[in-house]
């Protein structure tokens, strides 16, 4: 199976969730809007299937997945799909529903890391709502940070036998999400972020375990992976950390 | 089976769309935080599985479904396990990716439509966050509910088997957190829902088609159903959509 990922092009965000779980698998895929418009890629293609509506069953946004003659939408649904097929995901269904609860739950904190910047709408400026994202990322990271990261922790407690996986005992598409969740932190909140490896020592080994992956440390290294930046979810405001 | 659902009791909140599944099949379920706590019910019971570290796979936040030996977290993840045991889920694989990417969607919704009233945290009261919850319920009124609505619109007049429904030709899940959702922002916006049959007359028919079904009417009649009100995700506010 060839996939194809839609997902916007200058970001890592939602979109990187599915590519850290292609990567990791060397699945072969295409990351259609990266692709020149000349062959067939580039934006126009990823609006094409959200809005001709010819288009069977189409998605509300990106990032979506074509597998075959499946067109799926949502990121936490698109690993449900992806992650039995690429050996990321435990086959029993106890513990499919496991490793989506824990990835629904990412896709919360997700959610509150993208109102720290943009608390008001997704459709004004930043510097539109400076002042609300100030107020907003000061509860974040004082409340919403330590209860997600506690929780998380002790899931990894929880589990003994997982070597530092969440889940079971072997890696799932929820250890490369929490992977990216924290590296997202990490980047947006260094000064918050710098005092994980004292409060949440086993998130702290489980980045290190992700990040020395052989196929997640190429794909790091590569020009694939896209640096965090200014357009994406995670956002390095100094000035909201302050 | 008999369904142990786990969910604040005074709101309707996101464990509203697991009642309307369970009560829609007439499934055998108790509703355990609103048992009094004499009976083992109550709040205590509701955090106990949260807090307690000698429970396995501790959700995050309520709603949780316990179901024999099972116990599964995030409102989206429940309804994909009970989709097909109450026959509201197709059969097959692609359809039930769909519903659930439907459902994701309607979560994604619901957190802005929370987020109206409490924009900044919601560890603060509203009253201490109005200013900025009218800068954000204006341009949530303006641009996300009709793109949103706009979107559902859509998938039912692609699906002309449906007969109303949003997934091929028969009753899902989908179709009644829809319905909940629309009775959420009638309830809390009434001046924009006002244009309701006008611009979204396929989601009109299904609201209308949901609310006249038997389990569903004998529900909403019921003591079950607790009223809207302004602890819930879907609060009227009239200063609000001024």
């Amino acid at each position: 199976m060839r996939y194809e990922l839609y997902y916007w092009p200058g970001i890592q965000g939602r979109g990187e969730f599915v590519r850290l779980a292609l990567e990791e698998a060397r699945a072969r895929y295409v990351d259609v809007a990266r692709v020149p418009r000349r062959e067939g890629g580039g934006v126009p293609a990823l609006m094409h299937l959200m809005e001709d509506e010819a288009v069977k069953r189409r998605p509300f946004a990106p990032p979506y997945l074509k597998a075959g003659r499946l067109l799926i939408g949502q990121t936490a649904n698109i690993l449900f799909y992806l992650g039995p097929r690429l050996k990321l995901a435990p086959a029993d269904e106890a513990g499919r529903l496991w490793v989506n609860q824990l990835q629904l739950t990412l896709a919360d904190l997700l959610v509150e890391v993208h109102d720290t910047h943009h608390p008001i709408a997704s459709s004004l400026y930043y510097e539109d709502q400076k002042p609300e994202a100030k107020r907003r990322t000061r509860i974040f990271l004082a409340e919403r940070v330590p209860k997600y990261l506690d929780h998380f922790e002790g899931v990894l407690a929880s589990n003994p036998r997982g070597k530092g996986h969440l889940v079971s005992n072997a890696l799932t598409y929820a250890d490369l999400s929490m992977f990216q969740v924290i590296e997202g932190l990490r980047y947006a909140f260094p000064k918050t972020m710098a005092r994980m490896p004292r409060k949440w020592p086993r998130l702290t080994a489980l980045r290190e375990m992700v990040a020395a992956r052989p196929n997640i440390a190429a794909y790091l290294a590569s020009e694939r992976r896209i640096p965090f930046n200014e357009s994406g979810i995670f956002r390095h405001y100094p000035e909201l950390e302050r």
